[in-house]
């Protein structure tokens, strides 16, 4: 199977992509085909040493990068010869068959959705990703849509159903729909229509409201919200987690007794902060799309592009996008 | 002064109430008045030796209660005589200066907004949340209006500001847009209307958007969002830090030396739990009502409702509400 890698976007691109997607590619039973500048990849991966004269990477030249500043629209318009643009051309055409990406989201989205296509029948796609809390919760939509119609809602809870029974094996996955209170006349006219639909539809384990105090300690697998608000809590909850584990950094360092103290316990902080890493659980994929898209966070380092690879090879072997397309509309893929 | 106080609302009302109310009674110069069930009030400050036969404690009976599934609209319907309603009606009247309240929310400001009236002018009273953030952040709407027009936001930056410099002391506080990104062009159509109104307005220090990963980091003394999404950040901000102050508990649980360093942290660590611990902030205020009213968190203890007073003490000293009502239309009060 061929992963489709684009090398030019994110953060700490491009040495950390190709870093990060040469380890898959010793790691996995796949193939590696970076999109990027020719000259810059072969440059960089001999100046640091990284193995990418293997048989089973390949490289494709583009000529342009989208920025994070780079309108969505860019990547079917003025930059449609950058490595995202020919990336998800490419997966359209079949010449791969998953795409991996840590650039700009609102571009990702809205090429993985004019040029990849959504699957038939689905209304929105979706950001689905992965909450490393109590019990791993998928929230979606966590930014691609910030408004969604009521049918959308359901359909996300049918397509996050589907991927946390695929791919962390739990046989009926709890849906929660993020709301202000437990009660299913709280919040706006809209979340009060998209109770009663989720409540009826019978492919769904719906638990009710899910408020924001309880959701880090596990009362859902899927929560279900917009795009919007999806994004202000995964932000939320990131800043939130940071700004505690820095105030509790403070406190060891006040004096040289806590300071001492704070050697006994550095393994557990770190692994409980290794748990918070987002690089752990590489990407996010573009549920509803036809084809896998997967969204690595912006900032990842190698480590969370293998992880990422390691996930579109579990996102393709696990069938999840037949699996909607059949809940959806009978067995077509595409628009 | 005299602050009306319901001693029945409140998940440990009304021993707490009453305990700290009393607590309040002893230490600042103004007149407490319970209102609540006489008889239960009377034996239960005797049974636990809490002195309410000072001569600025009084009591004025009432005979129901509004519980947390009540709807908001029985506080002028069938619990018409309820400890909440009853408060608001001696505050309207001019009984009382202000009062303050741990019961359901959604009761408090139709209430609020139904008795006592929204000061003239203002289209959406709010309901105003310190954060303890790096810098404490005042978040409105925390919960009252799960969709607002877009002046509404306007005019909650204005009373936000105008809260943040008389009970702060900050003489430009820096109001930020809750949004998913930091350009003007982000959000809903709503929000980048209400962006551009807002950096339009002379009497805002407005700083653009701010995102949810900052948001702890200090970026703003005023956040201004619709009361779904306030309500989310809220709950959210509070779960995430027990989930996390709770996995380093069980870091320092792990095993004996981890649980002797434990001991040399202790204090840190209970100053940081104390620092986001809602009590010391007391309550939130309803801004935008033409009289103060002071929602207390519902899991209020004597402390907390202590702090709520001392709030409610500064809310009226400060003259908030006339400065409110100078901006919205003249010096007129009440609709």
């Amino acid at each position: 199977m061929k992963i489709l890698i684009d090398a030019m976007s994110g953060d700490n691109a491009p040495l950390e992509i190709i870093r990060g997607a040469a380890m898959a590619a010793a790691a996995y039973d796949c193939e590696i085909m970076f999109i990027g500048d020719e000259d810059t990849i072969v440059n960089l991966a001999s100046e640091n040493n990284i193995e990418i004269n293997r048989s089973n990477i390949k490289l494709v030249h583009s000529s342009s990068v989208i920025s994070m500043e780079d309108a969505p629209l860019s990547v079917v318009r003025e930059k449609s010869d950058s490595s995202m643009a020919v990336g998800l051309k490419m997966l359209a055409a079949g010449e791969g068959d998953a795409f991996v990406s840590a650039g700009n989201t609102g571009a990702l989205y809205a090429g993985a959705t004019l040029i990849v296509r959504r699957i038939k029948g689905v209304k929105k796609a979706a950001i689905a990703t992965v909450i490393p809390f109590a019990r791993p919760v998928l929230l979606l939509d966590s930014g691609a849509n910030v408004e969604l119609p009521a049918e959308a809602y359901v359909q996300l809870a049918q397509m996050g159903t589907i991927y946390m029974r695929s791919i962390f094996g739990i046989p009926s996955p709890e849906v929660g729909l993020l709301n202000i209170g437990a009660e299913r006349t709280k919040g706006t006219k809209l979340l009060v229509e998209v109770y009663n639909m989720l409540e009826q539809d019978p492919t769904i384990n719906f638990k009710g409201n899910v408020e924001g105090k309880e959701l880090p300690f596990g009362v859902c697998d899927v929560l279900v919200t917009d795009g919007f608000t999806g994004n202000i809590v995964l932000k939320l909850t990131e800043g939130v987690s940071s700004f505690l584990l820095s105030k509790i950094k403070e406190v060891f360092y006040s004096n040289l007794i806590t300071k001492a103290s704070a050697l006994f316990v550095k393994k557990g902080m770190t692994n409980l902060k290794n748990e918070y890493n987002s690089s752990q659980y590489g990407g996010a994929p573009l549920l509803g799309i036809s084809r896998p898209v997967i969204k690595a966070h912006g900032s990842s380092d190698a480590e969370a592009i293998k992880n990422a690879v390691r996930q579109a090879i579990g996102y393709i072997n696990t069938g999840i996008i037949y699996e909607i397309a059949r809940l959806t509309v009978g067995d077509e893929l595409g628009e």
